[in-house]
């Protein structure tokens, strides 16, 4: 069953974002107050706590269903030499997340998520955003609706991940095309390119603005064809959690990429994210600038799969540890500041 | 039996601190180069796992027992009026400790830390600092001890926390006399004091600096005059964590602080310590960037009790998961970039 049966219903989910739960919000607020510490000592954590609130609708929110979901995708566009590494590293990686031996693993299973790997027709690269569209209106829902299936029942936070040899391209295509500023600027060294590479990246963005710019006319029109397939299937779930509450941990510049046709279109839609990082991919600082959101860790990653909001859930543990298990300045018998 | 048995073997110890393991830290950084990513792409979780390797002498350090000390202890110089709080809170929350119901027990638990509490003579503050020195030789001694005798065997990572009210003061004074600057530049708002409360609390830092300054020729003596029993007691853990070998993840403003005098005078002393975060204190971010330390995080925590390090242990752990379960592109057989 799918969630955007077609065209209409994901613009109609797009245009119907449900808002958190005020009450909710208020009352994680006030009980945040009452707790043995300076009021407003716990910084983000507090703001992290309050978020989770609004958004699981109970002054205590709790985070024993994490869940994680990567998708994989390969690219035309990458036979273009945009990348560090050949296209069959997509499909080895998938071998590996399914072997347990890749960073997201690691890092999802130090975080207590509950990883799904979700390859995407990978022996079927999208068309190479240069010279076509990505996808057809088909394939593009068809990637929407494996991300919207990903999301999981009773999920309590999601965060999404992705592999593709060569998406930092069609993601920097789809920045500037949102956001405007040309391909220069939004393309970057993703996995490890030379200048070489970069300047490939940027011949190819600025070939695939000027092919479809003027046919980006709604947010699936771009992620149809500037995008990919784990794109397009991070932005469905992305959009499935808003419609289901749940909140999500943004990672790297792929998957803040991926909503950014979103974003342009609804400012309101990333109410229900935070940005877990931000990467050392210089384009993703500059789209959490435009997404109003300040990253909560900025250690260097730029390493994908979701590797950077896997991290991001410890500070959402931690958040709420303190949140639901400290003493409030009654119980504990402490005096309060005048 | 006492790490510190007199003032000379403080000085000793300081004058002969280890160095990590350089061996370690190769066969770490190689082990990096080989896993499935495209490399440096984990950025500082990579340099955390390095930095912990070369401590804890092996490729594959281990995050087992990781260990956290909060000491409290009470100031003289709180009687004019330099905290939010009446003095009374610090013993109120010693008892909060106990029984679980801070923010550092919450932490703690949240991060798989082992929490000592160790409330320092409470009953007796130390001598206000602006008339006269906060200790005798013995009570410094005995708090030093106090610390080196909580780092706990085994460890394998330590952080070290404080509760005392108007220990801000204290803290200011002993980062402007190790490093310069007046005592404006290091008073802040602390637990939450107004402007007139940052007026009282740069008063009594000056006259504290006015009278033992020409005095401060050592750390210790640094540390007897303008610190506190909590203060010294975090210095003598975080140098006998170095004895041991031991890394330390340091905390805020009055964590540092209590080893700006040992910076001062040493500055390969932080060597073993990683900078979890940055305070919204002010003072802290200047504070390490005289310690030449980049903070792991960056949340607008405020809190002290070791509440920083407590979240920053989540980070380290993540750093130990990715570098010790991912496959490396043998192992997975994925294809390496050229």
């Amino acid at each position: 069953m799918s969630r955007f049966a077609d065209v209409a219903a994901f613009d109609a989910a797009l245009a119907a974002l449900p808002a958190p739960d005020e009450q909710a919000i208020t009352a994680a607020r006030a009980r945040q107050a009452e707790l043995t510490k300076p009021a407003g000592s716990l910084g983000r954590l507090e703001d992290i706590a309050v978020f989770m609130a609004g958004w699981q609708s109970t002054a205590r929110p709790a985070l024993d269903q994490v869940r994680a979901a990567v998708f994989a995708g390969n690219h035309g566009v990458a036979a273009r030499g945009v990348s560090a590494f050949p296209i069959e590293v997509t499909a080895q990686m998938v071998g590996n997340f399914r072997a347990g031996g890749a960073a997201i693993n690691a890092l999802s299973r130090s975080c207590g998520a509950e990883l799904a790997v979700i390859p995407l027709d990978l022996d079927r690269p999208t068309r190479d955003i240069a010279s076509d569209a990505a996808m057809d209106e088909a394939e593009c829902l068809a990637a929407l609706n494996a991300g919207a299936g990903a999301v999981g029942a009773g999920t309590q936070l999601l965060f999404v991940g992705e592999m593709g040899i060569g998406n930092t391209t069609p993601a920097a295509a789809l920045c500037a095309q949102a956001f405007g500023g040309g391909g220069a600027l939004w393309c970057g060294r993703g996995s490890g390119v030379d200048d070489a590479g970069v300047a490939r990246k940027t011949l190819a963005v600025e070939a695939a603005l000027a092919l479809h710019g003027r046919d980006c006319t709604t947010p699936f029109e771009t992620l149809r064809r500037l995008g990919g397939r784990e794109i397009a299937a991070m932005a469905g779930a992305i959009l499935a959690a808003r419609l289901d509450r749940i909140p999500v941990l943004l990672d790297g510049f792929i998957c803040c990429a991926a909503i950014a046709p979103l974003v342009a279109w609804q400012p309101t839609f990333t109410d229900h994210c935070l940005a877990a990082h931000c990467s050392a991919e210089g384009a993703h600082g500059r789209l959490l600038a435009h997404f109003g959101l300040a990253p909560l860790l900025n250690l260097a990653m730029r390493l994908g799969e979701g590797s950077g909001a896997a991290v991001a859930v410890h500070l959402v543990r931690a958040a709420l540890a303190a949140h639901n298990q400290m003493a409030t300045f009654a119980e504990a018998a402490v005096t309060q500041a005048p």
